[in-house]
């Protein structure tokens, strides 16, 4: 099953057809894509039988973030062992920090330009169906609604200012959180713990990397996590990122004003964001 | 102005007296303690002419914290002078991570001990009224719905993890963010960049200091914050600690099952929370 964000409405997605959840429930289901996380099996068992194939066509440029507005949004730090290595830092437990939700952008939004140091770093995003502390690993992917892409974008003078530096800031510029374009569920890939991600810049590709490198998996970190918090339905974790980013090059390479960025996610799609100038609010 | 969530439920309080907005505005205002803040120049306009003094008497034991979704919620770190000392660290930019919103909790409930080192940081709490990016210092306070009274119980091994330790997971156990009991309008306040803050455990006063010894000020952090990021009605700015903390003790004194932890600001009123053994889910 693949979820949308169609203009603020949850559609379900098969190709180029979209079918409105809201409409096609008869309104068992809201139209509001967060919400949907709440009633998660109930849900699934609904869209089961629902025909997507039926749905009309649709515009891919008006997809939102198919998580427009987690109420918990954790994002891991150092969780693949080249970046560790290229970033020069090391340890057992992934950082966890967030990205403010007013950063959340669409799969295929312009990002304005802030100054200072703008990096990317393509990211698995497991979405929370059902919510838990204190959750087993064995227990831990049936409590993922789906998968989705995000690029973590990140200022680099923000995120590493002071001497006890503290990353969330720096990565929670308006539409640093693009996400998308859909979410699909573990079901419709192969293996949900080893798929391929890359980053591509104006045709070069920066990131090439595989899920199954990730220091702490999905599932661990959801053991990790919900040993310490709550998790809730619609919580959102950016797993981490692989080698490649632009702070590890040598010089430092980072986004200019014009720059296309792809972003992609094997059995997800891409992102495709263009770096624009001039402040912009979320 | 005081507002409160009594048993979930929007109340402005007087006293002992407590008003249920929805009910005595015909519905024009949701119960939703949260949602308020979307429409707070309004809710004001109505709240002026409300009687609350026709309300009714309510137990105090069943106030939730008065912010208790919000959508972003920005913990700064190292604000006051002397808590920089104390703990060793100086910079010019305060440090920003989260609490997570499965912490909050409400101004008289009972925080489970998880396990570490459990310290206490009383912090004034701003709530944001409008939201806004870039915002100019002398028009602040005017994006400003109230202020309230934060606990920022943290855990410290869990915070200081690892070579680049990120706050927030460790600041994020289940009831850590005690909150309330009310949330005062500033114009209820003499001065409300001066009012007397402390944490008080087991009857010894272990912190007491004055909100105009911040480093940046809650005007200036609201410039900083809304530098970057898109503030949005409801989000919560916990503004930081002052000294006295366990951890800057000789030696460090932590919190433990048993101890009774009041927290109290001027003008606002108190937190009063036991730690009490045992996991609990938020």
């Amino acid at each position: 099953m693949r979820l949308a964000n169609l203009a603020g409405r949850l559609v379900l997605v098969d190709g180029d057809r979209a079918l409105d959840v809201e409409r096609s429930s008869g309104g068992t289901f809201s139209s509001d894509p967060q919400s949907v996380f709440e009633r998660w099996d109930e849900f699934c068992a609904w869209a089961q039988a629902a025909h997507v194939a039926d749905g009309e066509r649709f515009d891919p440029r008006r997809l939102g973030s198919p998580v427009p507005s987690p109420r918990q949004l954790f994002a891991v730090g150092l969780n693949y062992r080249d970046h560790v290595d290229e970033v020069g830092l090391a340890h057992d437990v992934p950082v966890v920090f967030t990205k403010y939700v007013s950063s959340i952008a669409g799969p295929y939004e312009d990002i304005p330009h802030p100054g200072g140091e703008v990096d990317w770093e393509v990211e698995l995003v497991a979405v929370i169906g059902r919510g838990g502390h204190g959750i087993r690993e064995e227990d831990a992917w049936s409590h993922v609604a789906g998968l989705t892409i995000g690029q973590d974008i990140s200022e680099r003078i923000t995120q590493h200012v002071g001497v006890t530096p503290q990353f969330s800031l720096g990565k929670s510029f308006p539409k640093f959180a693009p996400m998308g374009p859909v979410l699909v569920t573990p079901d419709e890939l192969a293996n949900p713990d080893d798929v391929a991600l890359e980053t591509v810049v104006n045709g070069e590709t920066v990131q090439s990397s595989r899920t199954s490198l990730m220091t702490s998996s999905v599932s661990r970190l959801i053991v990790q996590l919900s040993s310490i918090t709550t998790l809730l339905p619609g919580d959102a974790i950016f797993t981490g990122t692989p080698s490649g980013v632009g702070l590890g090059m040598v010089p430092p390479r980072y986004l200019n004003v014009g720059d296309e960025l792809v972003t992609r996610i094997e059995g997800v799609g891409e992102l495709r964001n263009r770096i624009v100038a001039g402040q912009a609010v979320a």
